[in-house]
């Protein structure tokens, strides 16, 4: 006979750190994941910024003074932050673990500088870029919104051709050509990420 | 205005080394996997062994002489091969690589042994281990499927004890505790890699 032994995958929460320039569709995506998978959630940033008309603090950002933003880097509150356009935007290391812990994973919205402070807090974390099949796309897509000035599209584009040069960092690139392939492409990097033999336990251990 | 940048997935096919111990569920799993996943084979390897009454050359195995075996040792024609109870079993190297630039992706099913040297062949292949939720399942479904001996049953269990050790040598761990569910994370696997960043290519590159 011989022992027993139990194989389960990790309870843990995972997070999942998705980057991409202006105009790839990131933000419909990622809404779309969180709506099907459950334990899935938007992980909520803290911001100096100020709340626009439409937007609600602790569901769209946690809106916090400068002060209160800077005693928390004093104190290593963030996993990661930065400055952007003149306001601070950042991740909060205690809330995220609590998710964690508790088996919730999280989705993390954020740019290329943001996700490499990322990688070496959370080296298990889940890097994904999303790009556009063609990158003249972008141009088109932001037209299209006809929500930004000529000039604002020509400073995102800019961006854009510089952020997405990091794409080899990731670990996944989601070609987002069709949102709902988009989509089960994202499902399927969850269901796969959750079967990572790293993530995957014996009981009792029978590897070392 | 930019260069336009096309972004694209590989077009190779994908070499899937899935081992696990005998019960687990291993066959079953991979005949679903391949029955609904498009542009994905059995990879078929090459014996010395008798064709049972029901095996079809070239569709279960190409059987062999051990001369023409040996011969194809010789020449390197291998990309792994292994001594089973005195039989050869072998993956051939050009019939592999033929399907892969063709865009077919194939399963292999293989020993813990004959992924060793995959690993070093194929650093890019994608390496999946199967494993029932408890290891004292495999004796019952061993003893439920009535076609082996109460000794070949305990041999069979003795290399299982042996070979589960080594699971987290691969990338990914099915948990096969539900065919359905297994066949799913499975397939989901196969969707993720085709994401994998390093399988995606920039025309003109971009990050050199």
């Amino acid at each position: 006979m011989y022992m027993d032994i139990e194989f389960k995958k990790s309870q843990k929460g995972l997070l999942y750190v998705v980057s991409a320039p202006s105009g790839a569709g990131k933000t419909s995506l990622c809404k779309e994941v969180i709506r099907r998978i459950p334990n899935l959630e938007h992980s909520i940033s803290y911001t100096t910024r100020k709340p626009r008309w439409d937007e609600v603090d602790g569901v769209d950002y946690h809106f916090v003074t400068p002060e209160v933003f800077n005693d928390m880097i004093q104190k290593g509150e963030f996993a990661e932050y930065a400055l952007v356009h003149g306001n601070l935007y950042g991740t909060g290391l205690k809330i995220t673990e609590e998710k964690l812990a508790k088996g919730i994973s999280l989705v993390l919205d954020i740019d290329v500088q943001g996700a490499d402070q990322l990688r070496v807090r959370y080296p298990e974390g889940v890097f994904i870029f999303v790009l556009p099949p063609f990158f003249s796309l972008l141009r088109k897509r932001l037209l299209e919104r006809h929500s930004d000035s000529a000039d604002e599209i020509e400073r995102r584009l800019a961006k854009a051709y510089e952020e997405i040069k990091h794409y080899k960092k990731y670990q996944y690139v989601i070609i987002n050509d069709n949102l709902e392939k988009a989509v089960e492409e994202f499902c399927a990097i969850i269901l796969a990420e959750q079967c990572r033999a790293f993530r995957i336990t014996a009981h009792p251990d029978i590897c070392s």
